[in-house]
């Protein structure tokens, strides 16, 4: 760890030129400049809400209007030599793609790692949210001060104090990109939503890695059961939306943060998570036994769920896997361990196990 | 354009496959790939609001949290063999950074053709808009539909109707990428929030070229009255916030589309933009005599005012040029010159005004 900080450091230091920020990066980047054959973005899925009337171009009124709404927005990079799979990166809760893109204390994120890894690689704003701002339905957004619940939620420590070992930079500069990557709903969360539009994404792009983050994680198991294009889902702590057949759903389990409940599909659906490649993974420091503080206990009954879902796959015959990232020796893992202090140790993870899977 | 707008059908037509994106994307650049040094995002500036009382880790209300908000966004890329001045591009009204990345049809925006120049570039969200969501001021997000007089607002035609020589592709699928570029404010607007962020940026980049478009041309012209870094403003069709010495401000003018009053700030301010090179660049399209068309009428009074403002700064010993793009015979411009049809010709034009002002 002791180099990737110090280049942390020699980055964070070095911004304020142009010039010097080169330099820096150039130190980080080690390896190679990244070579892109094509990048760019688009909007893809969603609906046309439309405004009884006739549209007057001297008088103009929401009479005979339209509204293009409920997309999504996605920023596409295709390396050189690209590897078969693109990779679709669909973040969490109260974040856009920026969550991929950045570590908080400025090193490159899971977008750029991946592309020196040869796959092309496409980041999601969702539907109502970031750059896919536009939605059908109306909402009221309050400044509504979340920052330390966030602390604790996101598992950075328990606030004021950092976890001891957690793989987070503790200058306060990466505390404050860390609360300045969240951005708000621009319309009410619809799981069904985000995985119309992410299946309309796979129908455009073909056949791809879907990587999910959290809230992401519903919308990611929808999107894999309405698209055969999603040939595995790399999730990471997925927070909600566990899907089981009709009839097979675990109790609903009690927590700090709320009860959180299994949902159903139907069986024909679910059986489609049995055929492809599934890996889940989970980080540090969260509690085995129940906590009266939120944040924690917040984990505690996600992982003990993801578990369950795990083992419904493959009891249907499927091929899924849940890490606990601790159990295998890296420890001090927040909720963003595509971003945190060792990422690239999660990178390489990730694409140990899309090899194992031939996926590369 | 026979050549790009054959090269723009054979994106979008292979776009359904990552495979053939990669191949036709490769068509497009025709010259290299691009080679990219350092890439990645960060916020800046904004503010910090608290709420009284102590954070509860077991009972989590807002009193004694702290949200962040109204910074900005940004994403960087910087190529190899980087020009000295990285360029900054802030999106207008109802827009985001995605303005300056992909035409509506699929080709290369600003963001990669300059890229290709070897400028280092910085894509801005602008606070409360897009990735830079949050705000510390609260707001309520309607569904209005807007779609028909953004077709006659932004010059594509009198809905429903393209004019006939205008520079944007016709297919349906354009329009439809057109109309999704679209995301509102999260906050309300406020230039001088844009602006402060803005400063910070270039406090943190270093000297810089500054490009603005549309309703980004006010708050563009605050932050190089703000921070001396700002080394030359490139504004397209900068619809507002046009500024004048005290007492020298000129009438308010009416259209169709409203009153466009002039605003003034204090001369030692104003004299700041004396001091860089200023190129303001209009499309096509524009009536020279007041009309009842909302869409239209409105840039017949922002032009002229343009007009005013550059006469204003080289009465004062400035240096600031304004073009108009169908005096120098480039026909058919919508209110988006840098993503139409001829980009890569607005792109050449740009190009050559910074080489006459040795900004490249």
């Amino acid at each position: 760890m002791s180099i990737l900080r110090a280049l942390a450091v020699s980055l964070l230091v070095s911004v304020p030129s142009a010039v010097s920020l080169t330099a820096a990066a150039g130190e980080v980047a080690k390896s190679e400049p990244l070579v892109i054959e094509a990048q760019g973005s688009f909007a893809v899925g969603g609906s046309v809400i439309a405004t009884p009337g006739t549209y007057a171009n001297d008088q103009p009124t929401a009479a005979g209007q339209t509204l293009h709404g409920d997309h999504l927005y996605a920023f596409y990079q295709v390396p050189t030599q690209p590897k078969a799979l693109p990779i679709v990166m669909l973040h969490g809760a109260f974040q856009s793609g920026r969550s991929w893109e950045t570590t908080p204390d400025g090193r490159e994120g899971f977008q750029t790692l991946f592309l020196r890894r040869h796959f092309p690689v496409y980041v999601v704003d969702q539907p109502r949210r970031g750059r896919a701002g536009n939605s059908t339905v109306e909402m009221k957004i309050e400044p509504v001060p979340y920052d330390q619940l966030f602390f604790d939620q996101f598992r950075l420590g328990i606030w004021p104090k950092y976890f001891d070992d957690v793989q987070f930079d503790r200058r306060p500069e990466a505390l404050n990109q860390f609360f300045r990557s969240v951005t708000p709903n621009t319309g009410p969360y619809d799981a069904q939503v985000i995985a119309s539009s992410m299946s309309d994404l796979f129908s455009r792009i073909g056949q791809g890695i879907l990587f999910t983050h959290s809230q992401g994680g519903g919308p990611g198991w929808l999107t894999a059961i309405r698209n055969p294009n999603v040939k595995a889902v790399v999730a990471f702590e997925p927070g909600s939306g566990f899907v089981f057949p009709e009839g097979e759903a675990p109790a609903t389990m009690p927590s700090a943060a709320g009860p959180l409940p299994a949902e159903t599909v139907p069986l024909a659906d679910f059986q489609r998570l049995t055929r492809i490649p599934i890996v889940i993974y989970y980080g540090d420091n969260i509690p085995t036994e129940p906590t009266t503080r939120r944040g924690e206990d917040n984990w505690r009954v996600r992982l003990a769920m993801a578990r369950l879902f795990v083992k419904a796959i493959n009891a249907h015959g499927g091929d899924a896997r849940l890490v606990h990232l601790p159990e295998i020796g890296i420890r001090g893992n927040t909720h963003f361990m595509f971003s945190d202090l060792n990422n690239v140790q999660i990178a390489d993870q990730v694409a140990g196990f899309l090899a194992e899977k031939k996926l590369d």
